[in-house]
């Protein structure tokens, strides 16, 4: 099992960026997949922001701050981070709403049998976005095992949509292979990234997905309710429609025309207003992904995970997380029967992870912000809590994903 | 016309909240129906929400912070600003993304011909929304006169959408006579109260309006890119459908359920995730009406929209806007065929209106912070731009409602 001193050679070797963020000494944040950290600079930011462009610049800074283009440039920032191109990604708009424009231009699209396919291991609010929406489309909503969606695909398909990583257990789709399935099977795809954008590889253009969504708040670290993305590859740009027509997805807002005409690429995907104090939060926060390699962070949150889920099978733990990096997001989780007790008590003892029903505990792992020595502390901490007593601990209701 | 030493005295029996928003001195703001100004109190709050309960509080501010909460207590705010009852306002999304959840609660709930009628004056945006919903719902957009909606309800119609304040010309429609005629003809409504909220007493409930939706960044302050809210009476709760079906408009929404069990009241018109930093910020601007007895903040607005109206008629201007306080909204306008280089004019001169296509100049009263001088300043300054060149000004494009 890793240990401290262990931890702090490679800290040294490979220090992170954990002295870019807040976070309280001895502290050890393993939820960044439900709200990223606060970036040392974003509070700076978001003064200027509100103080400077609202407060005094008011109207005006929707030319001179460029509100106006705020959304295309965080949505190309993002882009890189997930291996899309400029201008394949729109910003604004909360994730399920995001689904739901997605799904439905997908679907409309869609040349095989009124069948969206999903999985029992989507996020259940992807499921309500979905089953909502195939009811009143007509479609069957068909739901299967994760690891039976390939060979659903070819049974008479339109869309499939799933989330990559499962928010539970932390297996991960193969974006490449599952996309290059549906493409030969002719099934529109609408893939949610939502635990998968900034915490590994996603290579989004190149899987040749159609469709993809995800969040600003985990391991974007856009900050609390964040708005989230579309992506949209090139190839279905002049064919995809947006359900809500909103000015910002016209062509020409400002001109205050009667008819609705959509913007020509990505942009026809937005809808309203920009919400500007969040997606300003969101573009700050994007600032940390500049100062590294992409590839070299990839790899260090697979050797940071890969140090928890060994010290995890070390305690004897029934760890859920695929050992393959390939297989796997970037967090580790295992079932307990005192999953909830054992999370509350390490929390107790600055270890944050969080609990999903029934008995699982999820420890997400931000590459960006969490580094060795963490690891290390939060497998001693476990280790003491496994042996303490936790009766105490009564569950209680909580958010987030 | 309204000079600087009457204004002053008009001031100093009521003298508004100017100095609780940051506002440069000399600077006279009649944009605040575009983008409402940013009360000083609202960055310190920023602050602490940005700093302390996310850098700080982190994942366990939903609780201690009460992030959970925190929407519904923003909607009841807003009601109580817009004449609605607790629990009957939802706040997140846009605007249209809100128009968009009414108008589909609104049509499924419709019982008489599937005829969705609106007017020539709605924001185009709205019209975007609609057109697209209609059609695709197999209903007939039908568009007449403003002042034909009335009549147009009795010839066989299931929804109304419409704005009540026109955008350009602050024609207000009779929020409480014409939601009657509507409830008189079977037929559903949903209101924009975008230029309404916090303009003037909208009594909605009152009304027996069945859906309202509005803008959290003009009157009320919240910021650029606000989040919208969408009211939705008592007696339509019940049968309402969300057409967008996310985990927050779950009954229970952190019990990661798989099936889709709507919320009992308003809630269920949520969607995703709470932005929470826009919320804050709106949630702090609304202080501001909490220290001011809103008949009187309504009193005032006409008394400085009656100054404004005055002034560009004694200046010989093709006022637009009616005289009568109850067929306005808080703004004047007048049509001009230089109106574009005129209202650049006064922003040169510190005096900010704005434009709208083709030739409407347009000035919003916001009565917590424009006073009486700034009305006789805009109009001093108006009547010396009036008699100037204003060959060197050409039109560019630029923003906002």
């Amino acid at each position: 099992m890793l240990t401290p001193d262990r931890a702090r050679i490679l800290d040294s070797d490979d220090p992170g960026l954990g002295h870019e963020f807040v976070l309280a000494d001895g502290l050890v944040y393993l939820d960044g997949n439900s709200l990223g950290a606060l970036a040392r600079h974003v509070p700076e930011r978001m003064s200027t922001v509100v103080r400077g462009e609202w407060g005094e610049g008011l109207i005006g800074s929707w030319n001179t701050a460029d509100w106006v283009g705020l959304a295309a440039r965080v949505g190309d920032r993002i882009g890189r981070i997930i291996g899309a191109g400029p201008g394949t990604v729109s910003v604004g708009d909360s994730t399920s709403v995001n689904l739901y424009k997605a799904a439905s231009a997908a679907m409309e699209l869609a040349t095989g049998p009124h069948v969206l396919l999903t999985d029992d291991a989507n996020f259940p609010s992807d499921g309500y976005v979905l089953s909502t929406l195939a009811e009143r489309s007509g479609w069957e909503l068909r739901t299967v095992a994760a690891g039976d969606i390939v060979t659903e695909l070819a049974s008479g398909v339109g869309v499939l949509s799933i989330t990559q990583v499962d928010y539970r257990t932390g297996d991960r789709h193969d974006l490449i292979a599952t996309t290059a399935a549906a493409r030969e099977a002719g099934v529109v795809t609408v893939w949610d990234l939502a635990h998968s954008a900034g915490a590994f590889d996603v290579a989004v253009a190149r899987s040749g997905a159609d469709f993809a969504v995800g969040c600003g708040y985990k391991y974007l670290n856009g900050g609390p309710g964040a708005p989230g993305f579309l992506y949209a590859a090139p190839h279905v740009h002049a064919g995809m429609r947006n359900p809500i027509t909103g000015w910002f997805g016209h062509r020409r807002p400002f001109d205050f025309a009667s008819g609705f005409e959509p913007a020509t690429g990505i942009e026809r995907m937005r809808v309203g207003t920009s919400p500007i104090l969040g997606l300003a939060a969101l573009d700050a926060a994007l600032d940390v992904f500049d100062r590294v390699v992409l590839d070299d962070l990839w790899a260090r949150g697979v050797r940071l995970v890969d140090h928890l889920l060994e010290g995890f099978g070390e305690l004897g733990l029934d760890v859920v997380t695929p050992v393959d990096a390939a297989s796997r997001g970037s967090q580790v989780s295992f079932r307990h029967p005192d999953a909830y007790a054992i999370v509350q008590a390490l929390i107790d003892r600055d270890v944050v992870g969080d609990f999903r029903t029934p008995d699982v505990a999820r420890f997400g792992v931000a590459a960006l912000y969490v580094d060795f020595e963490d690891i290390a502390v939060a497998l001693e901490r476990l280790r003491a809590v496994l042996a303490a007593d936790l009766s105490g601990y009564r569950p209680r209701r909580g958010p987030v994903t």
